[in-house]
């Protein structure tokens, strides 16, 4: 039979919520209008509580790629040197950002689904004293690593002119971080993952001595310029206001729900998802597994763009593969955001019959799905 | 954790789907204008389509009930005999009807959960040859059984003052019945139930010897003027115009998978549903089980209106309990309109945290998955 339901398990964009989507659907507001000026403001502020920052925080109109371009351009010169936690397609994307900068990218290359060693942190901060900045995922999205960011801001109490720079895209919202208390001086995320909104709006954030060393190098990614507007209520250019009234819900969501109880929760989702393949007979990608994505090695001889297309065209269920070197060698289930302990499942029985349909012998139906439930009920959920 | 999501799994109110809850969302026509007369009469058209009749098809806003009322009041007079099948709560609900408009029902009892016996039908035929009708339901929703109503019609063809109503609350857009086909005169539906649309519309379908038969007996369910009325595209009262916009759309999205399809998708649920449940020790209450819903009978010392409450209050899905005698004893999975493989197995799921919660040791996690994956592989679902 054909779908007749889509279900979205990616790692972004990821289910919205049914009073997001109400809120997205509200008659637009004017962006210079009281309204909206109160709205914005308000959101702001519930991203400092979920983000737990009193540092500066913005909210810009692109994807968090946009974040990550207006950290490296507001916050590096040209010439200066920053460290960079290459362990993914996203740290490469911090490379990439600082070589159009102009920035010299000290780069710790890190095995594709490990963690970053942070003595090679520590060994690169002191082979080069006149680093400015480190630039880090703190989730790296593409192979489901968590890199212990909370280690190296400690690294770098004793470096105080070396500013954390951590994505967070897929963190926030997962996790429970406190910003400043970990010393990531600058964080930036994206409404379209663990924050239940739909994809356009980025957000940064920024510790005082990141708002002392901005020097905009862009137009459009101008934080001197939106700081100044931003603590008015508004934005240097027009933002996307029916998104931000959605992400205002959803934060209000998140805040109901509890911090901590949203991160409890994406423990257990995750686990579940970890126990679930494992049982499976398959292996997880990652030595250090992130609580929002769980990337897993495919079964031998099995092609893991044919589990995503199984997945997609006969059974509705939106999973991702994997990315560069990785495509074909893993696929990825997301349960980050609006998701339940019925969806993490759903995502397993979806994998279970994509991948027998694709001849792998390795499990009985319901493996995956018994050794889930057992997590979930083991923990009360 | 609390439960994040809301999942409906009850035989009515259904899942309403995303193209139904826009096209419900639509602004609210007048319900004299020409733009809504359009509508209507397709409206009218598709339902045609959908029940398979040439005869008169009127859309009542109300429940089913009101339509069964509309039945019951407009075809029959003060002094009629009528034969009732009773095997449930809807069953009851003829009998009732019937004795509030001062018909004699001659009724036909028949154990919960079995189907009416043919020849039972036929003896009451030949032991009152003055009845006027026989009221029967294609499913009786409170039981899960499916009525030989196909027999009963053809029986009919025999006795041609003899109207067959049909209670297809629970069984149009699961079944493809061909009403005309069938020797049926009379067929009630509702919006809520495999029509995906909420609740608040219900339709009648009227032969042409039914027609001749209406005499109405009230004043809103006056199906005489209803059919001039909705002949030319109007009600004659304010009809609920969203609901109609919301019931087109549905009634396209049933049209565009195809009757066969539809009917063929609820066979393939329903048997994955029944195999899930005996896979977990559990038996069925029906002997004759109807592929919209499926009633369960309890585990020996667990009350079913605790695996109810259990799988609301912990799990916020929403499954339905037995009703009358049967309260407590049995539980009832529904799998009938907005439903796929995915929303069955969430329904086992459910219903297995529920169990093992009560106490009930019969089953290992993933056991009544397991069965209904394999019958959804099986069927290349």
């Amino acid at each position: 039979m054909k779908p007749i339901k889509k279900r979205l398990l990616t790692p972004g964009p990821t289910m919205v919520p049914e009073r997001v989507l109400e809120a997205l659907s509200r008659p637009t507001l004017y962006h210079r209008s009281p309204e909206f000026k109160e709205v914005f403001l308000e959101t702001r502020e519930l991203l400092s509580k979920v983000m737990r920052t009193e540092g500066e925080v913005l909210i810009l109109t692109s994807s968090g790629t946009g974040a990550m371009e207006a950290a490296v351009s507001n916050l590096f010169q040209p010439g200066d040197s920053a460290i960079v936690v290459v362990g993914g397609k996203f740290g490469q994307r911090w490379e990439e950002l600082c070589r159009v900068y102009s920035i010299n990218p000290i780069v710790i290359n890190v095995e594709w689904g490990r963690a970053v060693d942070i003595e090679d942190v520590e060994r690169a901060l002191k082979e080069n004293p006149d680093v400015k900045g480190v630039l880090v995922q703190i989730c790296e999205t593409s192979t489901g690593t968590i890199h212990d960011v909370r280690g190296i801001g400690e690294l770098l109490k004793n470096y105080p002119d070396v500013l954390l720079v951590a994505d967070g895209i897929t963190a926030y919202g997962v996790y429970d971080i406190p910003t400043d208390e970990w010393g990531i001086d600058v964080a930036v995320t994206g409404s379209q993952k663990a924050l239940m909104t739909p994809p356009g709006l980025a957000v940064i954030t920024l510790s005082k001595r990141a708002v002392e060393r901005i020097k905009p190098r862009n137009y459009y990614f101008d934080l001197k310029k939106e700081i100044k507007q931003q603590n008015k209520g508004q934005t240097a250019y027009t933002t996307a206001t029916n998104l931000v009234v959605a992400l205002n819900e959803a934060l209000k969501m998140i805040v109901e729900e509890g911090l901590e109880n949203v991160a409890k929760r994406h423990k257990v989702l995750a686990e579940a998802t970890r126990e679930g393949v494992k049982a499976l007979g398959l292996e997880l990608l990652s030595s250090n597994p992130a609580n929002g994505v769980t990337a897993v090695r495919c079964p031998e001889g099995i092609n893991g763009q044919e589990i995503v297309r199984v997945a997609r065209e006969k059974y509705g269920v939106t999973i991702a593969g994997g990315q560069e070197h990785l495509k074909g060698k893993i696929f990825r289930l997301s349960h980050m955001g609006y998701v339940d302990q019925f969806d993490v499942l759903t995502g397993l029985e979806v994998t279970e019959f994509a991948l027998k349909e694709l001849g792998y012998e390795g499990f009985k139906f319901g493996d995956s799905v018994r050794a889930a439930m057992e997590v979930f009920y083991k923990n009360g959920v």
